[in-house]
């Protein structure tokens, strides 16, 4: 009998609670008998993945654990995709990042999408992956919480902030879908989506729901 | 006790044949205690759909399905994504077409992507949905089978036609993934990639995917 | 002898008032010994085009009426450009869509345009189709009027909301040139262009000039 | 009694020959109480418009004929719509140029379009001036007679050549509509059309039909 | 032994004074045993260039002095880029235009780039250049001083509305580097970079810097 | 009496050889009295980069190495440009890296581009750089030496197949320049120059050129 398909999801920074978090996000995914969504922290991850050079800090420890899991698919749960790349390379298997499988996502929902990000500095590095990504040209815009992962994970503020900023993208920036730009965000995505009457993406959930069609039909 | 939720799978073709060979390519991805996933022949369809006057004759009729039945989410399986835009005006619910979320899926594997058209004759119609996507940078190219729907779903010498041309899209177009650009060549789609060596995207497997993240986290 | 070439102008809709307004408005086009300009109701049509259901309606009797007729050239006088593409299908001779045209001529005038809509539900579906043409590089921004079509026909002061979305084309997006978004305004072409001081197009009219000359030419 | 309305078409080279042609090829397009269509050899013209240096040369002899001649519009018949902004700046009337309206009205025909083009080395300019123009996604391919100016006006081998090159753009590159890459060429559109069964625009005529429109609604 | 090699410089307007504020701003550039930067006032200039018809009208005298230095390369000192390919057409040696430089060289700074121009009718001039380049997507804005050529070059006041209108490119548009559309404006380009905290490209210092290094490489 | 500025080169893998071979290719760009260009070899670096795992192995040392030594400015001399934005981010002083540069002078020497990469597999890593880089649409076409870089440094037959390669580029894809796709190619671009008759861009020449201007200006 074949050892049941497992999907792995890697928290690249070092915060347990943001992997248990994911896993709770994920587990609506989850079904008897279909692949297990493993959810992991990276052990040599950064507290939080806030500059390039954190992005470059994990990019060979993904990739090592990539090889070393021989996971049916992989999803790197960071919304720099960091090491995407490189993992692909290792393996022929599914190697999915949530930033592009959010956008992605979002373009089976609307015409254009909105990007909240959590902070300013990471918008033009956001920017110069969808030019990457080729889809630039369905980006209504994006726009910044301007609170640190902490204060998003933590802070009961949060919300309001994300449905301020929402707002800003569906009414002034055109957005008819809004793409929640890190993976910590999920609890709030039921709510916005009821405020903002616009769907909303975890990023995190599209990518785990396109790995589990890919698994799925081999 | 809610009723269970159900994606509905829309044939826009009257042939059933092609609504069962979709039921067998989706049965991978049905899980028990997840959503039904519902393949229906659309009445008013034509046996095939192969001109833009097909497209339009059953735009109203999938509007009116979709109104009628209320799934959970809807996936139109006919690659020319006939009467998308007017199904997702009827319902704020996910409605997926499969061209684009072949082509979104197939975004998530490789840097460019091509197509295996039927005929030659749709090529035009599918580039401007590429551009009106905006997404037609990441097309390395489409090429055609050039054989009826008929002869693909029947004829033994579909699999060898499918071959010669995606090797085509691979080396003279730098195609890294291919999506296979019909409803009806699933089966295809393990051997095709076999043979190529690159990701094969069944448009509709990658749709149906797609939906059932949206429907899991409500 | 043979008989007169003609060009048959569709009014999509069934609301003979706009197709009156449509044979006003090209009036000046026509030229004795040239093609006649023959304005036509599409009886089948709902009495408003103001959603893709609505759009998808009309398509097939669209092109049953272009089939029927054998006119020289068509033009579908609906800012949705309805049908178009099936249209074209079904004959070798020139099928015009008005939107096209006007955004077309409007290239031929200014670096950038601007477009005026009748309601901002219409903008993403503009947009979409700006894209499809490849052309939306040179878009500078699209208003809407936020009044009904039926407004914009009677209201006194359609023409003051058009000259202020205008001004806001010209100044905040940088337009150099207005497309007016609808076939129903061509009574406010003058006025609007004297006003904002840049060329204002008329994309019936521009629609039916290009048609001129394809059948002048042979 | 207002002086009746003229259209004034510029040759831009200094070879009478070549504005007989135009004036031929334009002949079908003027109509009896329409606005004259007033072909004119631009004396200060080289023989041909063959490399950048004759586009400078004929820049600002153009805008001063424009400025001199106060047409209701103007059409600047050189394929590379020579001094065709300096001639914009100085009057708020329609200049025109045939490249951009050869283009535009090949739009309104088919998904993508090819350019027959006279020389090789004139390929990169049209393409900057296509990029320019932010249509190049729509252009199928541009390929040359290798011919001079002076052959395709003279050669009876022009036709054939031109057929074998539109057959390429045609089965080749994917072209939808062949756009002629020269002023001098309206003589062959008609068989060339016939023997490719696409349309073939000839863009002084596409250039005046367009003028004739903007004039005529004033 | 050879002549030392030569990197002509060409103020387009016959305003010494500009030509003498090149000097000053390329002196850094140059080293002994390096070409030489020679600094040329075009005798035939307009005073200033401000329209198209100065574009042109220096396009010939530009591609004649060219042919008559035949220095080892050139650089054309205006932002509307002159000339530029009439003088690469008369020789295979660099001809670089300061427009073309000024940005390239933005684009090795930051992700997007902003312009600041003198005027706001030379935007649509720069923007249709940027779209022949291919580069627009980068360009987060330009907004215009709305300074007159001669205001910028002696007012006091120049550096004060440059900031101001550095600080909207970045702070409203996003852009990450600044180039300053003209080229008089070095002798603030270290005080407004100070001041904005970006990369400030003056266009002049950034054509010579690629200049010196085509020269040096042979 | 202030430390003479410098300008450092980093060879991000730790092939000595290579690191000579740059410094001989940058030789004739040092002046007297300008700074200094100081070649170094990244010690952690791999043999050679030829994977994005390499890639990746060098971000992290690269940027260590660049706050380090405070250099005037930096240039990363390894056409995959690794590590570019992770140094930026670790300081405000130019950082650039070569595909960048190499393909920016590119843009001001022939309307498109081709590159010569040394393998098939680094082509859809360069290709998602320049759509990232947002100049795509000025590519003309990459093709491959297919070589290892250790051959392309030693064999005999490097030039030989540049050449076919390059001929390849201008003849089938229309380029107009060449980009040597590699570090160490630099002693060829004369010849290739030569044989071509087109304009050969060696990638670390074209960044160092644009950093001395860059230094020089403060």
């Amino acid at each position: 009998m074949p050892a049941p398909q497992r999907i792995l999801v890697i928290n690249p920074n070092s915060n347990d609670a943001v992997t248990r978090g994911l896993a709770a996000a994920l587990a609506p995914l989850a079904r008897p008998g279909g692949p297990a969504i493993d959810c992991r922290t990276l052990a040599e991850g950064p507290f939080g993945i806030e500059s390039q050079a954190d992005v470059e800090r994990v990019a060979l420890p993904l990739r090592d654990l990539v090889l070393r899991e021989q996971a049916a698919a992989t999803v790197i749960a960071c919304y720099s995709d960091p090491g995407l790349h490189a993992c692909r390379e290792a393996t022929d298997r599914p190697v999915l990042g949530i930033a592009e499988c959010g956008v992605l996502t979002a373009l089976a929902r609307a015409d254009r999408f909105g990007v909240i990000a959590i902070s300013r500095r990471s918008i033009p590095r956001h920017q110069r992956a969808l030019r990457g990504m080729g889809v630039i040209g369905r980006c209504a815009g994006e726009r910044a919480l301007e609170m640190s992962v902490a204060e998003t994970a933590s802070g009961g503020d949060t919300l309001a902030r994300m449905i301020a900023v929402g707002r800003e993208l569906r009414d002034r920036d055109g957005a008819g879908a809004i793409v929640m730009g890190c993976a910590g965000m999920a609890a709030h995505r039921g709510p916005l989506e009821a405020e903002l009457g616009l769907p909303v993406i975890d990023p995190t959930q599209a990518a785990v729901a396109m790995a589990l069609g890919m698994v799925a039909v081999g």
